[in-house]
């Protein structure tokens, strides 16, 4: 897979952008599968009630759509892709990994992983916002990502996690005094 | 692809479910990947307020995992899979899988699009939730699935549109009168 991995990051291309750039905003149609080499991102939408609700927190090595449903269905996108720091990607065009995975088929055991991992991180999402509360979601976050709270705005954080940045604050004295 | 997939029925079990069975239920672990020929399926998790919420309904021809995180992590399911019908299904051992996609590689373009498929369904449902209205959801459910309420009990329709079981009975009355 190490052969593979190395042509995909061969024929990618380099992009930089600013801290509160956009990468992708709602309407726009995107082609393109993102690689973070550095910074970190936040995907919303914005909500009936008019709030951008953060759905993801992409950090170094993720991988990305920046519209997975621009991305297969050619459609407009609902999401916003907008950094938080400056950030450093690589990217390539659908057309680009088409060929790639034309010509390196030991690629579809990444592709399958990335896949597989992108649906799991859904799929636990969803259940832990059922099944558990502000406070266990919280602690579960900073046990992977404790070192966000001093990269990117805490409202960022609080929404995603789906709760008011109040209560958030309330929660992170209550850890801290734990 | 077609010889693939005719490898893949032909190595799978068949197994049947009186209406009201469980295939699995939270605790257990499955390592089954599950192939619905006939009959309707709810995906369920207990809330933390101690209610049934339905994640997924799935119907004939639907390929589901009984629980996902059970079968690539090998942890005890949170999901309860029931049967809201007679069920005929076909299943697989993840064992038999492994086998089967070293001995067809074809197959992994298959596996390709079901991941992707599911991605797309569950972040739908994730972008909908957030910028929909409830009748609006509703109009789209009626769309694609309007028989389905004549299958199985509405109270779990409603759960899945995460709506209460008398909004989705107004819902159905605007919608008829409209």
């Amino acid at each position: 897979m190490k052969d593979a991995l190395k042509a995909l990051m061969i024929h990618g291309s380099h992009k930089s952008y600013k801290k509160r750039a956009y990468i992708i905003k709602a309407g726009a149609i995107s082609n393109k599968v993102y690689y973070l080499k550095s910074g970190v991102v936040r995907h919303f939408v914005i909500t009936r009630q008019g709030e951008e609700k953060t759905i993801r927190i992409s950090q170094e090595n993720d991988f990305f759509f920046s519209s997975i449903v621009s991305f297969f269905k050619r459609e407009p996108s609902y999401i916003y892709c907008q950094c938080l720091t400056n950030v450093e990607l690589v990217y390539w065009h659908s057309e680009t990994l088409d060929e790639l995975y034309e010509k390196n088929p030991e690629l579809n055991e990444f592709r399958i992983l990335k896949l597989t991992n992108f649906i799991l991180e859904k799929h636990n999402k969803e259940i832990d916002l059922l099944t558990k509360s502000a406070f266990e979601r919280f602690e579960a976050f900073c046990r992977e990502h404790a070192k966000l709270f001093n990269r990117i705005p805490h409202h960022v954080i609080a929404s995603y996690l789906d709760v008011t940045p109040e209560t958030l604050s309330r929660m992170r004295s209550k850890l801290l005094k734990s």
